[in-house]
């Protein structure tokens, strides 16, 4: 049996084609990285809403921890209208929350996000053995900076145009983002709307369009969805949902509960949380918010504007203002170790081989 | 290699477990059913729209020319809204596309659709092999009364709610109809627009929620796609798109063209032809009618409404005016024979199976 041995493990030097997905805001600690690798997968970083410092730690961290390879991802920054007027307006739609919450309006920084150069000169310094990126398509001098540097480049795509474009910058690896992924799309070359294919239809569309190797993601939860992505065309997988789920994510139980009790439907996208459209569960704050959708500033403004109050409501355990970002896989989720979860696909995957009669 | 050998095969008595799509009005012309039969599939002939004579008259012309099984589809009538002041607006809206069709306003028939009923009798009548419905649930009583009639009863689910439902009220299977899907959705316990769950998430869903066994529909395009869905859980396939190009489907040429030659993203979820969520390749009309969807009146009003509109512009030719009913996989559609696309997926699923590595 060889389903494992694809051009993404042979590539990157890990044993199953099997990636943890990069979430950023808290999911992805050092603990889960360090325990996806040891598993024999690919444990990612989501550094996006990191300061460098804050990367070069946990960078450091994983690799004073393993020798095994490991990801960072990084949001490529792109043109937005920091537009006050809508600033002060959806501050005053949001004034009932900080009172409920006990907050005050904040003062919104200089800086709405990490400095994405220097983000990029710590991964370039620390030589990271994969560097993913997404919400954008990155220059090849850039591109082709990091391969000589020995870091293996993974673009995010949600069509195959999108692949396609990745294609010619030069990356090694496609990530073709499903409709049913969770968290925030990837798309950067249509509106998000118009970008919403399901992975049972983008895998192998941008497989077919494309010499780059894909790789699936959206709505993959266990062995069977790995298998069928294999076949799709994907000579690897991305998953988020499932590993958001895990011991060693860094979200609070709750939010893990949540997820797995929820079923497909009850997830949403919504632009309410960041100004980017993302897929959550569904909570008081995205089902009020829902009706001044045309008020929400661009990412990353609203994203920032609605900081204190994600922030807040995480610390007293509050899931009607949280971000309870989720895949349309949510139902099945479990709460095991992340070992615990690759070492179930593993096993699923050889049991249906070994039957040969699926 | 027993893939082939599912529940859905031994239940019904074909060679493959690949279920050509009942499309109404138009597509499932009795030669595609024929076709798609003689290459041991299950041939569906879509009858939502059909007089009970007509159904009758299809039926027997099938049952001349083959002695295999096939299938027959229905549309369970759910109470609607005949809002005449809708109706007036809504004319008043499309007023410039008749003039530009040549078209008067049409009087309205004192039937939207067919009687359920009568249509129902027909097939009781002729022992229909298998009997699939969507857009609701039927009553348990009905459904045993085809059983003991001989027919296998198959129903439409878009989520593991629904699934449960018909599960509850005794179908031999259950279609899970994803995301993906072209043409209309199926669903009837939830707004459809909460009801969209991509068929990488819905197979295996649905697969663990019930004990029914599962057909997997929506962005299965070719053998990857059929061997994938068999993996994820289901115990065959339907399949839509695919058979909407084929030679023997019965929509115009142009039509085929303008379906694989269109990319994923092209196509838009719209109530505009029907007033009921379908999926189709985006035209002036899907465009232009987006700003009055407020005004739709419910199905089956807006789709008697629109039907002039819709009948002439196929007559002519004319794509801006046609449903272009097709999924998300449009553009892996291929022009051929129907027993060339089962040939192919045959052949895709065998290759994939013999390499064992993949």
């Amino acid at each position: 049996m060889s389903w494992f041995k694809t051009e993404l493990t042979k590539k990157i030097g890990i044993k199953y084609p099997i990636i943890q997905a990069p979430m950023a805001g808290g999911p992805t600690t050092v603990e889960l990285v360090l325990e996806v690798a040891k598993a024999g997968g690919l444990g990612s970083l989501g550094a996006g809403l990191l300061e460098p410092k804050e990367i070069e730690e946990k960078i450091l961290s994983i690799r004073s921890q393993t020798s095994k390879p490991y990801n960072v991802n990084l949001f490529i920054p792109s043109p937005f209208n920091r537009d006050l007027s809508k600033k002060d307006k959806i501050n005053q739609i949001m004034e009932p929350y900080r009172k409920e919450l006990k907050l005050t309006n904040p003062s919104l920084p200089k800086h709405l996000l990490p400095s994405f150069e220097k983000q990029v000169e710590v991964l370039l310094d620390y030589k990271v053995p994969v560097f993913s990126f997404t919400f954008g398509c990155l220059e090849a001098n850039l591109i082709k900076k990091f391969q000589s540097n020995g870091s293996c480049v993974i673009g995010t795509a949600t069509t195959s145009e999108e692949a396609l474009a990745l294609q010619k910058k030069g990356v090694d690896f496609v990530v073709a983002q499903g409709y049913e992924s969770g968290g925030h799309r990837g798309t950067f070359l249509h509106k998000e709307e118009h970008a919403l294919i399901g992975s049972m239809v983008l895998i192998p569309s941008i497989a077919s369009a494309t010499k780059t190797p894909v790789i699936g993601a959206g709505g993959i939860m266990n062995g069977k969805g790995v298998l069928a992505s294999l076949i799709l065309g994907a000579c690897g997988v991305q998953m988020g949902t499932a590993f958001l789920c895990s011991e060693e994510s860094g979200i609070i139980d709750e939010y893990k509960n949540k997820i797995i009790n929820s079923s497909s439907e009850k997830t949403v996208l919504t632009r309410a949380f960041s100004g980017k459209l993302a897929r959550g569960i569904a909570n008081r704050f995205t089902k009020e918010m829902e009706s001044f959708k045309d008020v929400f500033p661009d990412f990353p403004l609203q994203n920032t504007l609605t900081r204190d109050i994600r922030k807040k409501a995480g610390e007293i355990k509050n899931l009607n203002f949280m971000s309870l970002w989720a895949g349309q896989g949510c139902s099945l989720g479990r709460k095991v170790p992340a070992k615990e979860i690759i070492r179930t696909i593993v096993e699923e995957i050889n049991q249906t081989i070994a039957k040969k009669d699926f």
